[in-house]
């Protein structure tokens, strides 16, 4: 089992109410690789530039991450800053610098065409199907996208949804995707254009899992210290995939369990800037919070 | 057992995006009663105006509701009217007319003293206070309150708190009380002014509790026709308070039965204006959505 992500590597430049961190390595590809190597090997498809160092490297190393498909493009890496508001809720982005990744489009090594299950990051959906053109036949097909390309190229990602087990974005996305506002008609409208797993992630309230088995609910874990969000989305993709491959069954309750997964992991990213939680990260500690999830949630029947 | 609750009954005028009901039933003590009636006796204290027909006390009547607490004044009922926006997550209050509501004192019939369930709605919480210096010795006291006491009435609410054993309110609420933006430290901050457990109602992110127990988190369930949020939350506190006081029980797992079906009670609530749908509710379609509750929830452990 193994998982292909493709997505962005970054350096982000993050400024929270608690501190600030400078050019730190962020990236949805990053965010998704870390997490899912507890469970499966990965292999990453992305670019960075010639400025990208040995120490942000470092942190794929020593794991299950593969890099031969990270390509080195001459230029500087993507750099993102943003600042978060007092109540960690809302951000705004400072600036948006694509460098490198303004001209990604991915190459899939011979020896990652065989994965089977793939992860397609918030790219432009075009460069989504082109990744599907290029693998196999894997038996999972996980996606992400943003409002951007909601916005601009809504038919363009319609036929990439087409091709999408699950799909994984956020509350508003899915209003926006769906043009419905309430959740349920939304997910309906959703899941007609592809996708049957439809996983909608509503931050610090948690994440709601519509597919052919019904719907699941579960909450995000109370922390009483969160840090810098960044990269919790990325973080429960990773989870929540690699949890999936790990497990070599898709079933409703192996589902339940990769939400609770990614859920468990996202809970970890958010205490520390950048992935410095995550590159400290034990799978004791994870299956030790994954067992609270379960405390916190958990009633009798009458 | 059986449970005394003081509290406003009032004609409401709302308007939602679905429609507008003009002059139908409602305030705290209204939906707390009626779905408390579904689990025990219930004596509801509160005052009307002699323009309250024969029609609202209809809704009371053939269930467990004893109105020898229901005053009648001379004067109007008590009037809220309220707009709610498109997504039904904010509302703007058009009017308030307290009328008679603006002199009440709660005045405890000799045969509610006993009572051994006491909810406090968000009145002033020196009235609060009077209500449990009227009363002999409840296992159990349970509160709401508002943002005008929050701000105008701190000494005194806290005051109140001192002597509650359950406190139910908003996680805007929560915040404003305890000074914390993060709910796991505000729940802290409020426990230590008296009340051990602290249910936080999130609306449509479904509820938060915190006790000597630990913390529990329920959804809300997914509903596909939202119709009118308007009393929601008490009826939630009317399922929380009556499932605790049928059970004879205040442990843990009591507990958390007690938060879920409080949001099953408001599940119903809102699918339609005032009471309608809870006038009409079963306890086959209760125990029922319960089931729902938990197939919606559950995940085995890894």
């Amino acid at each position: 089992m193994s998982i292909l992500v493709v997505g962005s590597v970054a350096y982000d430049t993050v400024e929270t109410p608690f501190g600030r961190a400078e050019k730190v390595l962020g990236g949805s590809a990053s965010f998704f690789s870390v997490a899912a190597s507890f469970f499966v090997p990965v292999q990453l498809v992305g670019v960075v530039g010639s400025d990208f160092g040995e120490k942000e490297l470092a942190a794929f190393r020593g794991r299950n991450v593969d890099l031969e498909g990270l390509e080195r493009a001459e230029g500087r890496t993507f750099h993102w800053q943003g600042k978060y508001s007092y109540d960690l809720n809302s951000r705004d982005t400072i600036r948006t610098d694509l460098n490198v990744f303004e001209r990604f489009e991915p190459k899939i090594p011979a020896a990652y065409r065989a994965a089977d299950h793939v992860f397609l990051g918030n790219i432009d959906p075009v460069l989504q199907r082109g990744v599907l053109d290029q693998v196999q036949k894997p038996r999972l097909v996980a996606c992400d996208t943003m409002n951007f390309w909601i916005e601009g190229k809504l038919d363009e990602l319609k036929k990439t949804l087409a091709r999408v087990d699950v799909l994984l974005i956020n509350d508003s996305e899915a209003r926006q995707l769906s043009g419905e506002w309430n959740i349920v008609k939304a997910a309906r409208v959703i899941r007609s254009m592809g996708p049957r797993t439809l996983v909608v992630k509503k931050g610090e309230h948690g994440v709601l899992m519509f597919s052919d088995h019904g719907s699941f609910a579960a909450p995000a874990f109370p922390l009483e210290e969160v840090f810098d969000p960044t990269g919790a989305g990325d973080t429960f993709a990773g989870g929540f995939v690699g949890y999936l491959a790990g497990a070599r069954d898709h079933g409703d309750d192996t589902l339940r369990r990769a939400v609770v997964m990614g859920s468990t992991l996202a809970s970890f990213c958010v205490e520390a800037f950048s992935l410095d939680r995550l590159l400290k990260l034990t799978r004791p500690e994870i299956d030790e919070r994954f067992r609270r999830f379960k405390q916190l949630t958990h009633f009798e029947s009458l």
